[in-house]
């Protein structure tokens, strides 16, 4: 297991570096993928599920982002899957150079897409651009139909919203309807997409668009 | 529905801040007690019960603090109780500057307890002191039981951890013991309180510990 201890990186335009990450992910053919969610909203039991499902037609790797411990690493890599852990040395989230550090300790000539894991916060991950081609959104449904009031920013700057844990929506209080409608007002562009990654339910429909969005960058 | 916008407080000292806070608090004769958690945890529905269950011995007011709206104040004024909104400009935690601010904005003479509910968020919130006499941690049974692991900072400055949820205990993957255990080893004297505030399960044991620890400020 690879763990990285990563430091702030200071450069004068996090922008700047973001679009030269994507140009260095086409050249190696790489689709790069962020995931964003609070803590434990099922962000690797989802990657679990991806990399079973799809390891007959893409490999699959992982990068993942916390302040501490290895136990998604882990994870990850008992599915026999390429898997990093960075650590941001106690920021909330991950921005472009730490990204590209992240992505040079990897082996991407055996990757098609790398999921970056972001640290688990609705907050700051939003606000930085980590150089990923397509950022994606996670709220589960114990986390109640509320966060799009409450966290607009990552609801607008995420390209794709997975709903998780749909299994346990006889057990809360969570309005399918009125979040997707509280959501399309803030983003009426973004993909919507309710899953249950234990049981299987909806991950067809984001395991299409996945490939889509990985087959539109690399061309 | 009072809404206060803060703004970053400069100042030379936050832990000096927040004594001076704690001192002020005495002089006033309120308890406050900051709760910290991810988002969706059920801070929220915690508190409702809590100032229903305590409103003939106490007088609770709350602080809500976000990044944007209004919808955890507007649920906590609906129960009578005095509460406010403020909203933290893009940050992802509450400091001693902010958290004065806001008392500043209550009405304190009528309130026994105050709860800082601060900003929904697993790391930046632990790392700087409201100036709250107690903090208390609260971990909801969806989340997981590797928290410990992930964020071990916050765990270690909490004074109580509350498991939020228990109810949905049957439906999730979620080892009771191996939590306690994790905890314990961060934090040896942290108190540990179980509870479903829909049920109502161990509100009782988190209740009086609340009000012994407000007695034992107070004197």
């Amino acid at each position: 297991m690879k763990i990285i201890e990563l430091k702030k990186t200071f450069t004068e335009s996090n922008d700047k570096d973001a679009e030269a990450l994507r140009a260095y992910l086409k050249e190696k053919s790489v689709m790069l993928f962020n995931l964003m969610s609070a803590p434990g909203s099922g962000k690797t039991t989802l990657l679990s599920r991806l990399i079973t499902d799809l390891k007959e037609k893409v490999s699959i790797a992982v990068m993942e982002a916390d302040i501490a411990s290895a136990v998604d690493a882990e994870r990850i890599e008992a599915l026999g899957a390429q898997s990093i852990q960075v650590h941001t040395d106690g920021m909330c989230h991950m921005d472009a150079g730490m990204t590209r550090e992240g992505l040079m300790s990897m082996d991407l000539s055996s990757a098609d897409i790398v999921f970056l894991e972001n640290v688990g916060n609705l907050i700051c991950p939003a606000e930085y651009d980590t150089g990923a081609v397509k950022n994606i959104m996670i709220l589960s449904v114990p986390e109640g139909d509320d966060k799009p009031l409450k966290y607009p920013l990552m609801f607008r700057e995420s390209d794709a919203l997975v709903i998780t844990k749909t299994d346990a929506l006889p057990y809360f209080n969570f309005d399918m309807d009125k979040v997707i409608e509280r959501v399309r007002r803030l983003n009426p562009a973004i993909r919507i997409f309710p899953v249950s990654a234990k049981k299987g339910d909806g991950m067809a429909d984001l395991e299409a668009w996945l490939l889509e969005e990985t087959e539109r960058f690399l061309g």
